[in-house]
């Protein structure tokens, strides 16, 4: 079996919606990657079964989604050396401001790299783990920059269409 | 040695300034306690100890402060069944509005009762807890309800001594 | 009549869609509870005999659910000695942020232990009750361990699910 | 015994010092007024008692300071037909945002009127009481009137001040 | 023609569908008023001249509806003494907390009383006015007591109703 | 007398200490400016006056600065067609985001063109007026242009000593 | 080809729907302009080309669309000495505060002028624009008063046709 | 000369003191670096150079620190495929709030891995980056093992210390 080098985790399957937007670009990117759903608060030991066994098992990058108090991201950064990315996820109370500032505001010595809010924070943190394996594995790099390439392309797309559109 | 029935827990010494204030309140009513610092993030393992070995201690309530992603009280809460007050600690970014929301927002399943942020979220812990041990303890719910008299004698005094110094 | 243990009151009965799920958790857990609606704002004088009767009628925990300016639990507790949990309801304003804040930050004396917002609060405040209640009947502390199980079991298999489903 | 038409009241003997402001106001005017420190939460029944005998005992207008959890208008508004004005004290938390939403948000049918948090609402809860009361007596409108005219000449003398000072 | 006691304005024609709910309440009190639509940006003359006629009109309460930077209430406040009631409308900013900022936190010298966002603050906006002008008329202060009663029966009767239809 | 192109006006005095900073940068771009402390709230007429004579008297941008409530900006601008640049004036309550949200938030028709909150932008009100004036005035966009050069200048110097300071 | 004076840009061509409005009022001021969808992130480097040329292509002032972290404006102001007009674009996150935030608290040196988020923004960033090119060319600032004109008498209307529709 | 792993830049020199605390932390890691004083808004070629010359000048990781708009770290990420760790400045505004969200709500493509706000985040960004290097450098990740050791011995040694304090 393959080395996954990007683990994904989520505290619950009502996550899965948003955080599949990372898995899709994982996949893009031809990055292997697992997913788990593990509830910092409801299976606590399973969380730190799999951050103490992360690297491993050959995990290089891990993606954490949380929502609400969001102490997934944070409890999984507490058991290992590997770079940790926070997805936070929406909230009915604050938009996902709770989740980002749950995640972001970490103590000194126990650092998680947080992205935006929902599904743009979900695709960010699949390319983030991108950037950051490409420092290692050049195709991957090389996979990041033809990407970036890409966007610039259909952003000028856009705009030839809307200007053709509207005539200005 | 005796039963020490309430827990007192904070991430850092540097919140222990704020957390001696639910301290003295314990003192005051009389209830053993123990005090410990210990940080969900740079020694995980233990407060995983402290939280499952807090009943077979004799712990009866836990009272956890922790500021900024503040996942101490939640993180215990993860790992027993004794009821945690979390004492939210002022923050720069936030004035601590960040450490209650990642308290607070607990998931379902899982909660955390909060005070409010800082002295007074320190001293109303301790006062929760007697509260709460005053279902059981007899004598805890009695000195509960001469304090409840006391605040009340003293806030009448400051309205006589106010209404005296200002004559109307 | 069997003596009931947890209170449960809110301010408006549009509250009760929302603190039903609080009962249905008091009823998982078997535990005996009375619920009613009563307004800090328009039936003071009715809160007051709730309040200081409470302890005499034999309940033990009072859930106290609001919206806004969000006064019930706060008035409750200056009128009694036992624990007080506060559900902050959602708003349109602030999300609830304000019922919380208005809840939580209560002045040092008279503490109102707070939860979540909206409908996770509701149920956590039930759990809350049932680990408060634990500390003096080993019977409900022993159903907040098997729940605790429970949704340990339940997260569990929603991961065997995705991974199922996912293949990875 | 002239008849007070101003009750000024405060949770907290440390609010005196921002209330102060309203007090002088009132002098200024030459309102007749009582001040009290009561609080919604230690003393209740203390508020409840000057809430129901406000009107009887000749008061027309209420002005209540609180913070934080600020509970005290919103309780007199609840026993009281007067018309009652809050003013949102400072806070640490929020700046006294929170006192604020506390204060103002209440319930369909039972009103608070907010001014401003702190000392600008102090004075301004004494000049929005003048203005009530000078829909009935027309000496303190006849006295309001002076009021903004002289603000205004001051206003006015500030500026020329200025212009003199830096010539432009 | 009837002299109106209290003037209900709103900035926009959008704001009447909040605004009748203080107008409903005002006809429950048989209280005469006016209603107009004038714009502090787009036609500030108009608020000019309505503020200035105002007092002479026999008005002796304005209530203001506003939105966003909501300036009305404010307005008309720097040009009579009479006593404003600013109502905050709704904003998809920020739920209509920046226009309550915008009323609430006027200068020194020049107060707006501010009650809650949306329709819970047009209707408590009415009954304050009618609290108001209750110090002057004995009529409207029998009203607003009797309307307190009718809503605490309705509470009530809430209450009951709920008890019956879940037992407890 | 030279004909005055900006307009710098502030609610109060104390708004002085900050707008002396756009002053300071007018002078630099040698651009004429006139100074005045007009209240919206305690000299209503004085601002309607200097916003309905602005034209006529040559001025060709306003600078208006402002705290809390802040409505002076917006007052201006509806009295006038010339372009306003709001200065959110720093507050106790919420760090001058009130008084941002105020100046920001005009209904449509009616802009304010704001910039960042205290000193910065008081400065950054000046330089927007160079920019727009410079668009009639070649020579004051050459002055811009001389001043954006500067400030480059001045970041690489500060660069400079830092690398040569640490060493890296 | 006549010479476009605003150049109006967008991030996104999701932001067209909103920006739109923007065109709408300059067409019907009948000032010339160009539209654009480039990307800060994705097209640096169109963006720079852009704004380097912009004075060159005859604009003379931009307004520039964004939203989130909405760097498009800033960027733009970085490069040209024209005036930038910032439009913040909703959020799901914070309703377009976080945009807001972003674009305004610009530092010393580099301003843009915000208004406000979203529809009502971009359709006075059009006509803030008109007023900026009203100060050189007569014809538009004529137009800016014959439009202020217009919304007045609008406002008139509504009002007396509310006063009809209710009778008072 | 030797490679440069990290760099560390900044729009100000007022960073300076709180950014060292992350050059702190790489010496410490013996990690080795450069650090550069560049503005996004003052000096946007330099950025762009800076950015477009980082991967070949044999940078692998990037710490960008910003305050209020906070471009910085976004406009390098749109110009390179390296990571980006986001180090908000505190700001007067809001805290460094508002530096936050500038910064972490990238768009779709652009990530930004951002962490907390002021010193704590500098001394994170640069134990993020070491966990990111460490997946390439085991010397480095070697380095991130010890010092989560010693924090965490660390932070043992101060519980024993308080605990020998206060005896208990």
């Amino acid at each position: 079996m393959k080395k996954r080098l990007v683990g994904v985790v989520m505290g619950s399957d009502s996550d899965w919606k948003i955080m599949q937007e990372a898995v899709k670009v994982l996949e893009d990117f031809q990055i292997t990657y697992e997913v788990n759903i593990i509830s910092a608060h409801r299976t606590p030991q399973k969380v730190q079964e799999y951050a103490l066994s992360a690297e491993k098992r050959g995990l290089e990058v891990i993606i954490a989604a949380a929502g609400g108090a969001a102490h997934l991201a944070g409890v999984i950064a507490s058991y290992t050396s590997l770079p940790i990315i926070g997805v936070p996820m929406p909230t009915a109370l604050a938009g996902g401001l709770d989740s980002l500032l749950s995640m972001v505001q970490m103590p000194s010595g126990v650092p998680v790299g947080c992205v935006a809010v929902g599904e743009t924070g979900a695709k960010n943190s699949a390319i983030l783990s991108a950037q950051i394996l490409g420092i290692k594995y050049p195709e991957i790099r090389r996979k990041v920059k033809i990407f970036k390439e890409r966007i610039a392309q259909e952003n000028m797309l856009k705009n030839k269409k809307l200007k053709e559109e509207i005539k200005c």
